[in-house]
């Protein structure tokens, strides 16, 4: 800076203007693309038309502190378009669908994937039809519908809507994103783990701590950790810690070899909908990668949830939803017995974030709730106009 | 891709495993600091922890169908840590004062611009205290005290909230990030035209459609181009278009030279509360930069925001604020106009979308209603717990 100016009353600080000034070549980009190689898709120009992943791997210099956690690290996927790690799965699907003509995509979620879904569906220019129970979150079924998607609402709860969503798939012909369903979700939520081991300089952390619903977010991590292995790249994985809800937390219990009882698995009792799932779709695989990697799984309670999600913010100015956060509170957990220690290197994966609908979104476009596939065809024969 | 095995139950795609399936080299980085050189600020290492700026380009593919515009791009600001383009201001004021050790940072605001600076001084382990009218939104005061900020509501709106800001600056000694008193806000949103150049193959568009609220944003992009043309970089710069909400459009109104009536500067009668600027900090700096590179002031109806909001959101798969959508409104009035031609490169300035606080936000911790600095003095040596 060389001085300063005045414009209609408005500084203005002034340089030595010269080309010399100006950054050469191109901008650096970082997204999951960079890991083409190891995605099941042609090394040819990707076609999804927005930058996934890439997430920043934060420092957190003030929650460190806090901690007492010199070597703690936030693995930040609200970076991503729809502000979760659900956006690397659909870039995937969807990119191998543009590539195969199929103008259709269709999965049953919790909320984050379908939102992930509409979103990915709307910037590519193909249709989506979600499926999600009744009790979803009007604010989620809002950006759904916002982003131009059909949703169908189902009774009977989340597992019902993965049924009809994948029966759909198979009697439609369209693309099946249902997480733990198509093996291509994995895949894509594997590059976490290939950017967390760049990011660390090529070097794998000590521990890797996890929300857990459905499963693939941390299978996907496992195989990502193992393929580096695998590659000759790094010589041992990270230990995962797998991290539930109290109140919805099927696999701690398998874990620990004791029933659950059924305020642990209610899902409609947790803030962390993210990963309120009871019967979780791969969660054999769940068990079998965190016994086999020496990790550990553990259950937080809402309160814990409540307190990861204000220390985030306020610590480390990460905005996160409760399942987003929940690893900082299993992080808490894993510090008091002894499964993590402050010195090892620790990447808490924080999943996801809310955002809101933007403008009035009392106008709920095309949601209709169906019981069998013939309401769908139906519905879809003949939408309900959207206002 | 070779085959694909199963691991309990889940299947599993398996590779030629080596070291040559992994990119070389680090993974491209691209964020504001990109543009040290024309930024005030020495060419050290960065302190502030969180990457911002670096934001996408991108293409709409179904956006430019629907409208005929092949060359229509979008500048996706809510890609930015705290979803809004005000990051880039926060983030460089932050990175002044950490260098010059100060421990605090004031704002007033309309809402994002505080949500920004909370969430950015949190990051950086520094203490924000906010100033905002009683009638800011409340899911944006919830983000607010999430992240950890003291924040002052003033009963007579954004103009007195500013004074009071200001002043507590000037007397308490903290960071100014006061939008148009602060001359690094510019510095910092004028790297949104380094990086469209950049992203154009060093072009610069021929029209560029931004919203106006108190200015900065529009002002700062025509500095960034002007330094373009300065570098000898480029050689002219592009026309640019003013978007401000017919129910508060003091520019439009000075613009054209007629005097606005009340329904024109009723910043609580419309949507797009980011740009309800009743008077403009740096109005007569916008005014002057639009003129001088003919381009035009324009304002838009509540319903053509809207309409904004969804079209982003269903045709582009961009999530958006009103106020973050308002220059698609204003190109729809743009190309009515002949203001810009469809075949033109155009590029929309997406500035925001909205974010939730995550969890229970019931417990609004640090809001206090004041007048004047002696109650602001009381209430910071004596913290209202946070609870
Ligand atoms: C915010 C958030 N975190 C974590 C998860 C868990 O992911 P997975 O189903 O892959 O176990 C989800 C899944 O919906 C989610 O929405
Ligand atoms: C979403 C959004 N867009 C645009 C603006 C306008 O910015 P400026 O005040 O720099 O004119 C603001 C300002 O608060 C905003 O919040």
């Amino acid at each position: 800076m060389t001085g300063s100016a005045d414009l209609a009353g408005c500084e203005w600080l002034q340089y030595d203007y010269s080309p010399a000034l100006m950054s050469r070549g191109q901008p650096g980009s970082f997204t999951m693309w960079r890991y083409r190689k190891l995605l099941p898709i042609p090394d040819d120009p990707v076609r999804y038309p927005v930058p996934v992943g890439g997430t920043p791997l934060l420092p957190a210099p003030a929650l460190r502190q806090e901690l007492g956690a010199p070597q703690l690290w936030i693995k930040d996927e609200t970076r991503n378009p729809s502000a979760s790690n659900k956006d690397r799965a659909t870039a995937l699907v969807i990119e191998d669908g543009l590539r195969r003509g199929v103008d259709t995509i269709t999965t049953a979620s919790t909320g984050n994937a379908a939102v992930a879904t509409a979103y990915g569906a709307a910037a590519a220019g193909i249709r989506a039809v979600l499926f999600v129970s009744t009790d979803c979150r009007p604010d989620k079924l809002a950006l759904m519908t916002q982003a131009g998607a059909q949703v169908f609402q189902v009774r009977d709860g989340y597992a019902a809507a993965v049924e009809l969503s994948r029966a759909a798939a198979r009697t439609f012909g369209w693309l099946d994103r249902n997480t733990g369903a198509n093996p291509f979700t994995i895949e894509a939520k594997k590059t976490v783990a290939f950017e967390v081991w760049e990011q660390l300089e090529r070097r794998v952390p000590d521990v890797m701590i996890v929300p857990v619903g459905d499963g693939p977010t941390l299978v996907a991590l496992d195989k990502g950790f193992a393929e580096l292995v695998g590659c000759g790249l790094a010589t041992h994985q990270p230990r995962l810690i797998g991290v539930q809800a109290e109140r919805c937390q099927p696999l701690v219990r398998a874990w620990l070899g004791t029933p659950a009882g059924p305020a642990e698995l209610n899902p409609a009792a947790t803030i962390a909908d993210g990963i309120a799932v009871v019967r979780p779709a791969i969660g054999d695989a769940v068990l079998d990668v965190v016994s086999r990697g020496g990790g550990e799984m553990v259950a937080v309670t809402e309160d814990a949830l409540l307190n990861a999600v204000a220390t985030l913010a306020c610590r480390a100015g990460v905005g996160a939803e409760p399942a987003g956060a929940a690893a900082l509170a299993g992080l808490k957990t894993a510090f008091e017995r002894g499964l993590a220690d402050p010195l090892e290197t620790v990447v808490l994966l924080v999943t996801g974030r809310e955002v809101k609908a933007g403008g009035a979104t009392d106008r709920l476009g095309r949601v209709a709730v169906v019981e069998g596939l013939d309401e769908v065809e139906r519905a879809l024969a003949d939408p309900i106009p959207s206002s």
